[in-house]
């Protein structure tokens, strides 16, 4: 079995936000048998469709990192109860034109993260209906929904809490599992 | 009564979206005691959190102009099963800061146009959602979902759909009254 | 002013539900100018279209508290990440046939609590979801939202926790003015 | 390979309801090395966690139907927006208790038809944020999502809409592809 490669995707822009916190736990965390990287986000312009033939240089590598990887990791936040812009901004980008939607058939892990009590919950379920129009396969369980982020990092951004860092490391070993379920058949 | 100002916010940055085309339906149809006017969301850069109390400004015209409207007209496009990113953007730029959530307690109508059966439905309801943290009211009926839209709007974008027509005019009927409702009480 | 009515709706059958004890709660927090009394949901069979205009005793009973009612006040179960049959059963019943919808423009207030540490949160945005259809008002803010309920309430199914008692009264007291602000249109 | 068993599950109680229409349709449709079979709803009380270790006869025998089939094609009705009570209660039923979640791991197809231009979308997504916690695994594509049924169905209930037929069997092509994949990783 060759290794498999996991593409982390943040949901934020902020320097020391929380979804990059779990991301790079994920990247810790990575059993044996994968690699997970990050990908970067930054320096797209909002999607617009009469541009969708043409993205600009970093939507475009963007768009190859997600194409060439056998999984991805969804590390999102919620905004307004929903999705951040940043998250479907790339999300969008990535799916157009229609003809090369590069998330399509990807199986998908979701972590979320919140300063509050919910972590982010509302916003996985609307990021699971996008998927059925991407034809993503996400994973059931566990979920990684973490609340009351600020007692779980450190000053440095750093994940602390071993519970949570089980609950990612089984998240991770059932994404790995169903990846290559998936890959078995193809 | 004074007249009400309505904001209408489109969804898309396309040149030739429908939102927009049911945007200036309505301001062909709002009544003698009502004004819309549409609202530009171009120029917006992707939300990000650590910018959020300097915004740039095209973003800060924006929040003015939400600020100073009575009710809101959203007309929003349909992009992966949820709201499009241009839109989500407007949305989440304009509620940050949080003591400065320029859409706190305002009205709002919605309505939704696609190509296909589905008519944006789907991104209603997440807009909705992402109203109870906004504390906005949105009214209920009749709902404006629109569907196949190539057939309803000529060569240039106008909407040409009768039956449509009516149905927007009595939203913006609803979204006045319960404008007024709400007012009354303040 | 005359006194508000509010029906409490509850969203279990079981004896010992959390969803019965945030009632209760309310009825004792409740406002002197407003009074809150519970619906009783048992005994009703599985809604079924073809029986919608002839239901039997109970619902008929439900229907007629919930129209003389000025406001409903909804304690909701989370089951399997949704509305529990229960609710979505009471639901149904009193909004058919669809002509006598006694559901029909009356605003509403929304409580949830579960044992885990989401507390019925997306069951909340479930019903909010059916409140377009059944043209209800519910209010914002503040959310109900009771996680982690064992240790909220005592073995008597009292609820205890300061906290949320707090944030129930003050719920109520949004429904109340909510209420009243509508009403004052009528 | 052995042929698999494909349960239907209905969601409504009425007579001649589209959803159940769908379902015979499918039953004609299914190819050679599938089988499927339509379940029995009628007769449940509605849930109550209280007696959920002791199910009711009807419960129990569609419990044993579930639990003995390869995959799930649901079939649903959409009431006030969201599951009808009927299949939400068939739903929880299987569920429970937790450690007897008789839905757990199968595979699953979703149908859903309404007389109006919606098709029952909206409860289709809320089928699968349930799915999430049941750890079900839906397929993406072709959506089955018919709107209008009454142009779409004869007088007996029979689907005649052809095109509406090819989306059916390509639902269950990919259905019984996706369950292949699934068990040969058993």
């Amino acid at each position: 079995m060759s290794d498999l490669s996991i593409l982390g995707v943040p949901g934020s822009l902020r320097k020391n936000a929380y979804s990059m916190g779990l991301l790079r736990a994920a990247v810790e965390l990575a059993p044996k048998d994968a690699r997970i990287e990050i990908a970067d986000i930054h320096g797209f312009p909002v999607f617009n469709q009469d541009d969708e033939g043409n993205p600009p240089a970093p939507v475009r590598a963007f768009r190859e990192r997600v194409r060439a990887a056998d999984a991805i990791l969804f590390s999102i936040n919620e905004h307004n109860y929903g999705l951040s812009a940043a998250e479907k901004n790339a999300i969008d980008w990535a799916s157009r034109p229609y003809a090369d939607n590069v998330w399509n058939g990807k199986p998908a892990g979701i972590m979320s993260a919140s300063t509050g009590r919910i972590g982010g919950a509302r916003a996985q379920y609307e990021l699971r209906q996008s998927m059925v129009f991407l034809n993503m396969f996400p994973i059931n369980r566990p979920e990684v929904i973490v609340t009351f982020a600020p007692e779980k990092f450190d000053a440095e951004g750093r994940l602390m809490d071993g519970e949570t860092r089980k609950i990612i490391a089984a998240h991770l070993a059932e994404l790995i599992r169903f990846t290559r379920v998936l890959r078995a058949s193809a």
